[in-house]
């Protein structure tokens, strides 16, 4: 160690020697390589932002609403963009009645998170996850230190009697520190899963029966392709009169039906925890951008971007298809190979013989100019880590539908050269 | 409390049920009300803001690199911005040989303070401020619950042997505790002072000889209004060879010359202490706005912000010139008022007799339709907060010169009123 590290590293905290590089955000720098075929980002096809409409309202709402959209704002959020928002989800999602106290809007969902990790946890805290589970929200809560408890991921949502289990067999002191169950509630980040109506449910007794807070992350829902819309869980425990309180945080984002870029999150709730979090964002980041919330909100007036998003979908919809089709006709050579099958949103889940290491297969998934991400970046221990080393994250929606064969092709190749080297054949 | 909130309060984190309402955010709410005349923001003035010219480049950005200012960006920032921003930095504060490693662009001068604080804080390190002090610096080191150590402020910074005096009283094991020193070294929030020259090295070579990290907090520096530019603590720390290490992270942002609502705050350090930030900020943000970085960036590229701000320099130091003369003919009929003088920035600091507190008289002050911030929110604690209860901190950069003077009057009405109701005449 030289001197420079040796004066800056005695002044750590244990969190910064803790906190290890998002391996999906460094992964995601290999993107940028000739002939790299990426099944690896969660991001959108820029091809589908509305750039035109956008690029007209922003230089109206700069030109014309300086005064606010280039100022400073108010921590809670742009009154005209909840507003907005409030009648986008009482259109898409039946949740009627939301007020402004219910909203708060956040520099992005990972804002939300990391709010949530602040306003909720203590070193000592307890929280529920899936495995695999999104590693941005674990990242967000780990500046908290608190403890995992997981549930494995089944075709329809988390295993909840394992969670069961795992919570009965907690002492009295361990209960009452458990805050939250963190679940992403459709089409799922890294699996693709959505849960189950009946699942959704299930968890909702369970947590308002254990006094548990539900943080449900709700990026992909707009993102359906087929078949019939899954109520939120927000909105099943605000229909129903026996929950006096509504246990969930309810967390959507623009970045996948409008544009990440603008970093424009939102988190419903009840207004006691919506004022704790804005308490948090305060010290965060005072505000988020009056620029990108006013442009949101005159998008949001002079359009539906769920309407809007209609021919995004149906070009995601056939990139699953080819995607799916190039499993069965040529990722299916490796035996024993599985998949699931999304109805909606960015990502697919494959499953490859348990002993493939796809975290070591990477490097050679990158020789041969293909990039996915490792089950193992979505698991947060020792244990978690086993279960999901074999598998990994394939996302359809960037990728062109040449490149999605391709990619499959050069997936082959690798695994083929991995189980070879490793005399797996 | 009602069901609700038990079920809440229950599952907060103790940083969550400590944390505080940011008093100037909540006062900048009653600023709408009609006719108030608000002394209280730290908020430039809209009219200043180039919203012609950054419409324009708005509109084109989205337009034509829609695949970068509507994507994700990297945690990092955009490197565009962080050239455009090098090349000022060389020009303007003759700071050389920074690279892009050098930089992380945040959301916000705000979210360098939470990742600073995230970084280098636990809940049992010492960071040293000055007393008054920033208030938002404050509430982002809280989320780290650390011990604060206050330096008086005196008229050309603050008093350094008092924080000799206070560490070399600390044990050895106290000492290995304190992290860093936080400072905004020209026309400090809320007194309007600046570090002279000879604290500026002395603060530095006492930071440095005790393996301590400066944070120095610059976000008024390219406004001054007169007097010859003081360097910063980074570049006196660059520009000295006997500096093996440059133990200054340097906080820049574009709220005060460009536009509040882009939310771009720039850090410049050791690429070791940079990198340590952009990790804590992939778990806070993932990324600024790549759209209001890529404006920002363009923008830079067009014009030179800080040439284009020479008229409103001249606004402001008019204001500055037509507070001073209302302090002199108006507020001066208060026996015992003193206020600080200020070259450049927002602020001025306005002492009262001991006798009263602004705190106290501010519902007063409202009913009388002005509003300034209460010395007491820039206190830490019980020991600083009586050093500052009699003082306020007034913003001229926002009111009129009109508003200025009867602001003035108002708050000589306000102050009778008080000191009669008190038996203080």
């Amino acid at each position: 160690m030289n001197m420079r590290e040796q004066y800056i590293n005695a002044k750590l905290s244990w969190i910064a020697k803790n906190t290890k590089a998002n391996i999906i955000r460094e992964l995601l720098k290999s993107t940028s390589i000739p002939d790299m075929i990426s099944f690896g980002g969660g991001v959108p096809d820029p091809e589908t932002f509305p750039r035109h409409e956008m690029a007209k309202i922003a230089k109206d709402v700069i030109e014309n609403e300086y005064k606010i959209s280039l100022q400073y704002g108010s921590t809670e959020g742009d009154e005209l963009l909840k507003a907005g928002y409030i009648k986008l989800l009482k259109k898409h999602n039946g949740i009627e009645g939301l007020k402004s106290e219910n909203i708060v809007i956040t520099t992005g969902s990972q804002q939300a998170l990391d709010l949530i990790g602040r306003t909720f946890l203590d070193p000592d805290s307890i929280c529920a996850i899936c495995s695999p589970v999104y590693l941005g929200a674990v990242s967000a809560f780990r500046a908290r230190d608190p403890r995992f408890i997981t549930m494995p991921m089944e075709i329809d949502g988390p295993d909840i009697n394992v969670l069961e289990q795992k919570i009965s067999a907690l002492s009295d002191d361990e209960k009452q520190k458990i805050k939250f169950i963190y679940i992403v509630s459709s089409f799922d980040n890294p699996t693709g899963i959505s849960l189950s109506l009946e699942k959704r449910q299930r968890l909702l007794d369970f947590a308002y029966s254990n006094d548990l807070i539900i943080v449900e992350d709700d990026p992909y829902g707009a993102l359906r392709f087929e078949g019939e819309q899954v109520p939120t869980i927000y909105k099943l425990a605000q229909d129903n009169d026996k929950y006096e309180v509504n246990p969930v945080l309810l967390l959507n984002t623009f970045s996948k039906v409008l544009s990440p870029g603008l970093r424009m999150g939102i988190v419903i709730g009840d207004p006691i925890m919506v004022r704790r979090l804005v308490m948090a964002k305060q010290g965060a980041d005072l505000c988020t951008s009056t620029l990108t919330q006013r442009l949101t909100a005159r998008y949001l007036e002079n359009y539906d971007p769920i309407v809007e998003m209609e021919p995004t979908l149906e070009l995601y919809a056939s990139k699953r298809d080819t995607m799916i089709k190039a499993f069965e006709d040529i990722l299916s050579e490796i035996e024993g190979v599985t998949w699931t099958y999304p109805n909606g949103g960015l990502f697919t889940w494959v499953t490859l013989p348990e002993e493939i290491d796809t975290m070591e297969m990477l490097e050679m998934a990158k020789k041969n100019k293909i990039i996915y991400i490792p089950g193992e970046a979505f698991s947060v221990n020792e244990e978690t880590r086993q279960l999901v080393k074999n598998s990994m994250r394939v996302s359809f929606c960037l990728p062109s539908h040449e490149e999605i064969v391709e990619g499959n092709h050069r997936l082959v190749k690798t695994i083929k050269e991995y189980m070879e080297l490793k005399g797996l054949v």
